[in-house]
């Protein structure tokens, strides 16, 4: 890393020391997952390098962005409306929650019998060791689970937060809340930003964020091929990074990766042989680096050929109706966009056994692995409907597991077994 | 048991062998755990009868409320309002969810990491063992946590289920989406009963549930006494059979057992010496025959004085406004008072920080106890922010348990250092 970064790294006040040891680790870490794939496409190039500058070059853009008056906010959660954080001229990224960094600090401010992810955020900006985190002049949290919905009255003592109230249930008047928590963040937005959105400011921000979804839909849909195309892990990495990156190159990067594909698809080649078996992966969402379960999955005879979680199709199933022409028209058709959303903080939740049964279908899969993160409550209530709703139709299996790597043994053999069965 | 009780739980389609069971098992918890108290008020032989006939007698006066054609609606939360359910002239009685019967039958519908007390319905359900339930011609959910939210969806396939949306925050969106989930209840009771809710019977029924919070507030003022007057597992069990008892009823017998504590009081006596170190119970409900922590605090040296919990000062604090004239004024101050709740579900939820500072100062109390079922997140929050916020007050001690009696000597050696340090 070049002195331009360290010097960055200390005005950002994270401790350098730490710091240093989580880019070695994350490093080697990737190493091990990614650079020792065979048939790896060459647009993967491009996340490799993205990835390395994860916390250099990028965070460089960030504050020079900063340093030319541009807000950023933070968020963890698909649920905060991008549209309107680039309609008022400010940058979204996703903050750090894939690690076990700092857990152990964490444990001071939330129950030990918290998920991996929010003792992770909590962990990152108490032990200093996120840029994006503190590159942000707000965060964004929300109330879509018990778990994070108290972390962030703890977090709000950390950092500028501002809660979104998620509602439980789909009902008009579930719908007239989250309209409300929009508004409230549109204005919100505006105080911080000093931008007024306008009906021409919010249609291009709905179009970058749309057009970054096609794109992404468009990587979805030729992974229906046989033999796959892209790895899993190569997939969940290019929709972890589509919340970091620069959302138009991004998306230009990934249209250039699409055509490498479809290429592929034509000549019948792919990542692993014909009649691998293929998985799909389900549940929680995998924030950067927690590339376990992808690894174990991939190194135990199948291929995973989509992610049905926050990280994958969750945030870019569902587009904004562009046709809106006011910015009320606009806003009306953001609220009914994120109310499709289907989170298992809903209750009932039909639409995601649904949504899950068509992805199967869709994409061929051999089997369904139900991911749930230890002590996360809503996934893990949905992991046993869905073995029930997919009963007869393609077998399951469903994993509880957290970020450290004590358990890999056992996740390899319950997954080899479960690979043998689905062959 | 009589014959006709055994006739009726058959009727009722309970497993006769499981119950016998269950009663055996809590009629000597209830003789090690209350009929060994010393000084104990007359008033309590009220309740002694009551609970010996929790299955039998007040079963009874149920099935006969329903051959004369009213409805039974069940609970297991204080934000149904219960004034809307008497107004269309139903029952309503909380639900079994105290003791570890069927709790293996529930692991096959939700996670194991479940707390106690959703596992506990689920298993009631499962093992046919409550009486309440099957008495039921609706149960009523809601989604003040993650748990019992997700459990409610494989509960409806058991029972005939309402879930109520309760919001997470109280902003007035919240409270605009709160008031039409008890416009909608209103209108599944009309349609349930029959009955047409006039302001008349709205009134009536808000006098009633009022006039059992006042006598159970009155109970309530009457610990602020040195000695105590009542123990703290008589008052617990006298909150918890406010769920089950007729409530007009319950406030006569209530009312006559104030007295004798008041006569008590002043005449100086107590269930303990003046001076026995006072404890407050803070956090998840308490539901029979869940008695396990009250006994072991009242046997290592302390007296309660409080319980800050939903079978407790959560539900009996505040007052609907009895000044509303139509059903719409009525129907508004329902819903203001229900919002005051100070639910962990809340966020932030401050007042509740600010509660029990005041309870713990109106009751002189020398320690507050955070008692959190074991997986439920939202009292485990709290419970680490109570402690702080408490610091340099009052000294706290923070549990987390379950149902079981293994933890019992551990749960002792804590309590007893805790104690002995407030002392």
């Amino acid at each position: 890393m070049s002195d331009a970064h360290r010097a960055m790294w200390e005005r950002l006040n994270l401790d350098l020391t730490a710091h240093d040891g989580l880019l070695e680790v994350l490093g080697k870490f990737y190493g091990d997952i990614y650079m020792s794939q065979e048939n790896r496409l060459k647009g993967m190039e491009y996340m490799d390098f993205v990835l390395s500058e994860v916390h250099g070059l990028r965070i460089k853009e960030i504050q020079d962005a900063k340093a030319q008056g541009h807000k950023v906010v933070g968020t963890f959660c698909v649920f905060v409306p991008e549209e309107l954080t680039l309609a008022a001229g400010a940058l979204q990224v996703g903050l750090c929650a894939g690690a076990e960094a700092g857990s152990d600090l964490a444990e001071a401010l939330v129950p030990r019998n918290t998920c991996a992810l929010i003792k992770s955020f909590i962990g990152f900006k108490l032990a200093r060791l996120c840029p994006y985190l503190e590159s942000c002049d707000l965060v964004v949290g929300e109330t879509t689970c018990d778990g994070k919905k108290k972390a962030y009255e703890a977090f709000a003592d950390l950092a500028p937060l501002h809660v979104m109230e998620v509602p439980q249930t789909k009902s008009l008047a579930a719908r007239d809340l989250w309209y409300e928590e929009v508004m409230r963040y549109m204005a919100v937005l505006e105080d911080l930003t000093g931008v007024t959105i306008t009906a021409e400011r919010l249609r291009a921000a709905i179009k970058i964020v749309n057009d970054r979804r096609r794109v992404l839909q468009r990587l979805s849909a030729l992974r229906a091929a046989d033999p796959a195309p892209i790895s899993g892990r190569d997939a969940l990495l290019i929709n972890q990074i589509s919340f970091y990156d620069d959302p138009q190159r991004f998306t230009t990067k990934i249209g250039e990766l699409c055509d490498e594909l479809e290429a592929r698809v034509a000549a019948g080649q792919g990542v692993a042989p014909a009649g691998t078996p293929r998985v799909l992966v389900s549940g929680c969402p995998m924030a950067v680096p927690n590339w376990k379960l992808p690894y174990v999955i991939e190194s135990s005879g199948a291929v995973i050929v989509g992610e049905e979680s926050c990280i994958g199709s969750r945030n870019t199933r569902d587009l904004v109706d562009e046709s809106g022409e006011s910015v009320e028209d606009m806003i009306e058709a953001l609220v009914d966009r994120y109310m499709k959303i289907d989170c298992a903080c809903f209750t009932p939740n039909e639409e995601r056994q649904e949504n899950v049964a068509e992805m199967a279908k869709t994409l061929k899969v051999d089997g369904v692995i139900n991911y749930s993160l230890m002590f996360c409550q809503p996934y893990a209530h949905e992991a046993m409907k869905m073995e029930k709703s997919l009963e007869g139709k393609v077998p399951t299996l469903s994993l509880e597991t957290d970020y450290s790597m004590e358990d890999v043994e056992q996740l390899k053999t319950r997954i080899e077994a479960f690979v043998e069965m689905v062959s």
